[in-house]
């Protein structure tokens, strides 16, 4: 296998940066058919990008014997049909996050991917920013001994429309679960139990839907060590993405990323321009790094780097942190999901 | 009164540091006599700066009717008497924290110097901090809007010797009763309620001696914020003393101090100093500057920056974290003392 | 004219930058040509690329009827006669600093290319780099108010091999060009006399080689402000590329460019990692954006950023900054190019 | 000799900063006389800091035995000749700088110090700072190898009153001379040859002053090194005191100091407060370590931290950048001051 062929179902603005990398920056694999209900879009896609062929439902790309694996960036609750297809033709797999927003759903699919073998990667693209990255890597190699407190800010220039938050399965399952990802991801050790904080304090209205707008959210890991994630749908400045780690032998914390490094001075303060303003700009580098891992996975038959395990236990965790922000009581895992 | 004639009690590490400012920082005033049980340590301090008297006593400085105020410096479990024996005597009162370990204590203080009509300022030093007073005066100009987010970094370059830790009420009446101060401080709006996770991560005889060394404490202010209090008895790269606040119109964060600005690139990494070691040298400034607001309130007859009030509630916090790590639930502040 | 196609003219290392950036960065154009007297290193760029057509000779490429528009990307003292050719075949050129070593081959080139009329863009790729694009529009903008200082620290992590600087016609040619481009760029005001002090540091065998390896060079403006550039020629933590500009209004300075933005502390110092290694790394975006704007400005029949006459100032900077250098005395533009 | 008795002869703006400095902050000393042609000055000051002695000419305190050291801190006219009295006087010397405007003075209050066998300090305070003092340490200790570039960037909020331009002996003699210390000081090294180049930028009043308010040094060094000087009288964002050496083996390069650390994010730009403002809060501590250090070398009979010859040198240095300046040419210094 010298090229991977690949077809992508969803052409909307996930998709549209998939496409983008891999006709620049993924070696080794090609965009051969993109599919989407909206058939309008799927063609545009296809004609920016010299994709051989559009379709306006998934199954024409499953039923293609040429094509390789499938990367799904439709709408959540199409995910585990299209994965359970996928794997039932054989092709491997690459989902956006959430797998889907319930269990349920999540463990028919996994097991569908199970037992067709194929490879599946799930979307925690955050994995592949250069800052956490670092982050990790400085754990691993114990440049900080052993994690005993962990910080996560997590917080977005400006919360989505209402519409999309009521149906978005709220905070924890819409924002936190790349949060809930990092923790596991940076730390290597489970969350076993979970004690949430929460508010409304950016927009009544996001209240009104049933949902919060501001969390803090408390991590106990197996290892020991005490984690904290906090969220805001705001903050004016724009992204704000940082995590820090102390350790028994050192610290590490990570800074936001900026479009320039220049600082101006004036008679009124030092200044600098604001951080990247959203995830496209700002994970831009690591939405192309996770297709490469993958399409490299896939030809060198190796474990893909981000698995369906990995992609089930943040909804795990999600689920636990609602249930404690309504329980106002500190929630373990296995009550959500034994173990 | 021209110049104020101030007594200290207590001629251990704080009050040396409380007398080296007297001499030469605190305009107005003159540390006219040092009284330690230890009295070559009271004699020490006398000579060291000119203190016309030394007492191995407290009560030849509540006697002594040439003295207008009085500076607590010694142990704990003698500021009660003291204070009420200032009281007694009409003497303005400054007192170390915590003002003592149980409520009934403090409460019996704190009338005693309602009763007398003294002045009393308590010894938290940290919100004469250049950084935490910057932080304070942004919130209350309104740079950073509408409080939303609390985060306090609070870490020691090393745990006290177990011999102290065995009497010191433990890490939420020794340590983190600072970082309850500087909430209220930096909010301007009381706590509500605390929830707790503690751990012993840094040293095994810690929690043989029963105490925790690493802490995250959450905190509801009756404003809606949320905040969280990081402590760790050890952070090996030395005194980590920070915070950050999210407001609804932007943000605002401190770093540390360190001893200079120097930045070296080598061929391994681009490295500075490690920051100001202790509380002594991190907060050399803000010693000096509570003094000398004490001093001003008791000259000018105003109110303390730092009231009894101030010094009863940090307590109240500590009883409630240390409850809510025992009974792993978020415990309200009036269930330890109804408001 | 809907898609430019361009031919390019050497495929060593900043050919394949090119062609890498035409291949996913640089709408509106498609690479259809490459040729090198090398024709090895021609076929495997176009193999990598899929670029229709490979030479091992110019020519092909000036004489193809369908080519818009070339890039001239091999050895200096090819430049002038391919300049030359393209222009009476009436393509667009875009080359590679600087266009020649000598005022009288630069003119001849300059020339063919206004009597053709066709556009030139001159490869002064710094000017697109994120940092200096800030600096410049500060300036433009007002926001420092009048440039009174410049600083240009620019020093690579290491010699180039003694073989390339006996041929490179000497720092001011070969490292310091850019720098003299940027000069001008940045404060939008001609510099009007050098004074050049210059050692060598770095390694004796490039003073034997005839060269010198340290240099400042002070800039006289015609604004009135005054510059100083810094070279070396070995940083050891890597590429240094920093300006600064103090101005009436306030000053703005540029930090260099990180791998990541992770800030370690231990018990020993806090620390990052090294700057990103070279030119390559540094300025991977500048070489996307300048080519994207060549190709712009070509469709839209606009001024290129970056012109002939833009290509030959910084020559007569570097002429005039070895004759200082050797004569120990300031040396107006002038007396090396009457105005 | 257990208390060393200072006299001082000066009571303005420098001179309070000595004696506060004295009353609290320079162990084992004690000031006892202040001396000032406006004896109110010198009376008020002897009050603030209970000084037992005022006296309205300097000679009383030159003739009073029971006095160990006169700190000269009078206006720069009056060195010499007090100097020279103190040292007649057997009196050690602490003298504020430039020793004298002229050369010949200089040498002849030299050799008065060295025919009494007096010690002699020049308050060249700022080779005391914490930012300067690391960066020489870093030099001594070998962090950055050898040292090949230097960098000082030395600009004022704001040009002084023309009425003290006028007097001041020039840019070089009054501001730079700073600098030009700070040169000597960090590369140990000392300074051969200056190339000056000048501008009025700030004030036209300057010029016509016959003076210049920007200036661009060049500095060649004996052991090979160059460096550069960078002043404005003006910069609006405050006092801009920084330097930057590479060396062989790395760099290392200071920031300024700040009244605190906070960084404001609002929807604008991150900002933070701006530097501190003038010397007498960036150098507060240093003139506190000078004092001390000269005490120090007085009580224990130890070589002053800056001889006489440091404060010859830069005279020395303004003279040939003056030159330089007026001559447009390099100066050697062996043209001001034979070897």
């Amino acid at each position: 296998m010298t090229t991977l062929n690949l077809g992508m179902v969803g052409a909307g603005r996930i998709g549209q940066v998939h496409a983008a990398n891999l006709a620049a920056r993924v070696p080794g694999a090609r965009l051969v058919a993109i599919a989407d209900i909206a058939f309008e879009a799927a063609q545009r896609l296809a004609g920016q990008y010299n994709i051989p062929h559009a379709y306006d439902n998934p199954e024409a790309i499953l039923d293609d014997p040429a094509i390789d694996a499938v990367i799904v960036a439709s709408a959540t609750d199409t995910h585990p049909a299209i994965i359970e297809g996928a794997a039932a033709a054989g092709k491997h797999i690459f989902c956006e996050k959430p797998i889907a927003r319930s269990l349920a759903e999540i463990d028919g699919a996994l097991a569908a991917v199970d037992k067709a073998g194929v490879k599946l990667q799930i979307g925690f693209n955050r994995r592949f920013d250069a800052n956490f990255a670092r982050v990790r890597r400085a754990i691993v190699d114990g440049e900080i001994g052993q994690p005993h407190l962990l910080h996560i800010i997590s917080r977005d220039p400006g919360p989505p429309p209402l519409s999309y938050i009521r149906v978005s399965g709220g905070i924890f399952l819409d924002m936190t679960i790349h949060d809930f990802d990092m923790a596991r991801f940076l730390l290597g050790s489970e969350v076993v139990e979970v004690y949430t904080s929460g508010a409304v304090l950016v927009d009544p209205a996001i209240g009104e839907a049933g949902d919060i707008d501001t969390a803090l959210v408390l991590l106990t890991f197996a290892n020991g060590a005490l984690g904290v994630i906090d969220n805001s749908r705001r903050a004016v400045y724009g992204y704000d993405q940082r995590v820090e780690v102390l350790g028994s032998g050192g610290a590490i914390q990570t800074e936001n990323k900026y479009p320039n490094a220049a600082v101006i001075s004036t008679g009124d303060h030092i200044r600098r321009d604001l951080p990247l303003h959203f995830f496209l700009e700002r994970y831009a580098d690591s939405f192309a790094l996770e297709l490469a891992q993958f399409v490299e996975a896939v030809v060198h038959d190796r474990p893909t780097p981000v698995t369906g395990e990995d992609g089930r236990i943040p909804v795990v965790m999600a689920l636990a942190a609602a249930k404690s922000l309504h329980e106002k009581r500190p929630v373990r895992l296995d009550e959500i999901a034994p173990a």
